[in-house]
This record gives structure tokens, C-alpha cells and sequence, in this order.
């Protein structure tokens, strides 16, 4: 799968070729999770609306919820401003995290809000 | 300043000591802007509770909104399950974007909604 050329001319890869992915929650605007692709990864977001990322610890592709069930269904891409980042707009099936919480933030909180 | 060593110890970095921050608007639950961060830029943030990041291109800490006025107050910083992304719940001064939009990810959209 290749992509489109003119999306394509606006990625700003680091120097691996990768470009960091946000996945925002479509119903409760949660931030699920943040991941890599490079074009190959989007070209597969883009063509198949599921949310497809690159490993770079197993250096290969994955498809979110492949094995785990917890699949991503794409409703929206959007590139920001200086094009090295892509915002996903989804609906998660179950779990984001692999450690089985709802987002990839839910367990570590740096910095608390003030009462 | 200085990192906290309990939480310096949890941060995964990339080559160049960095990891990705996610701003997120507490009012709306916008995705505001993705901008990358070192150690130092995190404790920053977290003493000052302003969005202090690293700035890749020139090198240097910004403080958002110094210059702009478009100031980031942060409310909490969450980090992910593996260490190498965080995300600030903020209350945005003014646009996000430098090219005057809200958000970053206004722009550009790759994918659309199915109608």
C-alpha cells in the first residue's frame, strides 16, 4: 500500500522515518494513547480505517486489537500544523492500554490537579 | 532546575534525552498540540505548572505563550505505560497554534469522517 504522494510531501519524519499518532477517543475525547507510523502505517490507517501503527522496539507493523481483540475504528486523520504528528479520532473496542486500563494515562499522574 | 529522580527513572527518552507531550485542553478536551519535552523541560512544567518544552529546531526551552501570550496553565501531567509520552491537561490563553487556530490540528485533515 503506498501513500498518497501529496500527504506524503507534507510528513516531517524524524531521522527512523517516523512521525508520532495520537489516538483521541471519539465519544468521551479521551487521549488513548500515543504511538509511531511511518508512511506505510498511515497509507494502512488511511486505506483501511484501522488503526495500524509501527513498532519500533519489534520494528514491524501492528494493527491495534489484532491479538488483543481491543481494535480502533478511524473516524478521523488529521495532520498538525508542522507536520509531524497525526491526530486519530476513534472508537476503541475495550481497552486501550495493554495493561488493561482504559487509556495508555490512566495509572501514572505526575502531577495532581489541585484541590 | 531539577527532575524529581523518581520520575526521571520511569521516562523512556529517544536519542536525543527527548519524549513527546501531548497538551490537551481541560475545557473542551481538545488535543492542542504535540511538542517534545527533555528532562529539564518536565520540571519546568511541573514547578511552574506553565508548558515548558524543547524546542528540536532552535534548540532551546519554550515557555508557551512567552512570547505569543498564548499561555499554557497546566492542571495535571499523566505519563503513559511505557514511559515515553506525557500529557498535559491545560487551560489554553488564547490559540494553541502559532499559525492562529485553535488547536494544531485544525487545518489538515487527511481522513474524513464517513458522512
Amino acid at each position: 500500500m503506498s501513500l498518497d504522494p501529496a500527504i506524503a510531501a507534507k510528513l516531517k519524519r524524524n531521522d527512523a522515518g517516523l512521525f508520532s499518532a495520537v489516538a483521541q477517543e471519539k465519544s468521551t475525547g479521551d487521549v488513548l494513547m500515543v504511538a509511531w507510523m511511518d508512511d506505510e502505517a498511515l497509507a494502512r490507517t488511511l486505506e483501511t480505517r484501522k488503526g495500524t501503527y509501527y513498532s519500533r522496539s519489534r520494528q514491524q507493523y501492528w494493527v491495534k486489537g489484532e491479538t488483543s481483540g481491543h481494535t480502533q475504528y478511524v473516524h478521523e486523520v488529521r495532520l498538525d500544523c508542522d507536520g509531524d504528528s497525526v491526530l486519530l479520532i476513534v472508537d476503541q473496542e475495550g481497552a486501550a492500554c495493554h495493561t488493561g486500563t482504559h487509556t495508555c494515562f490512566d495509572t501514572d499522574v505526575l502531577l495532581a490537579a489541585e484541590q
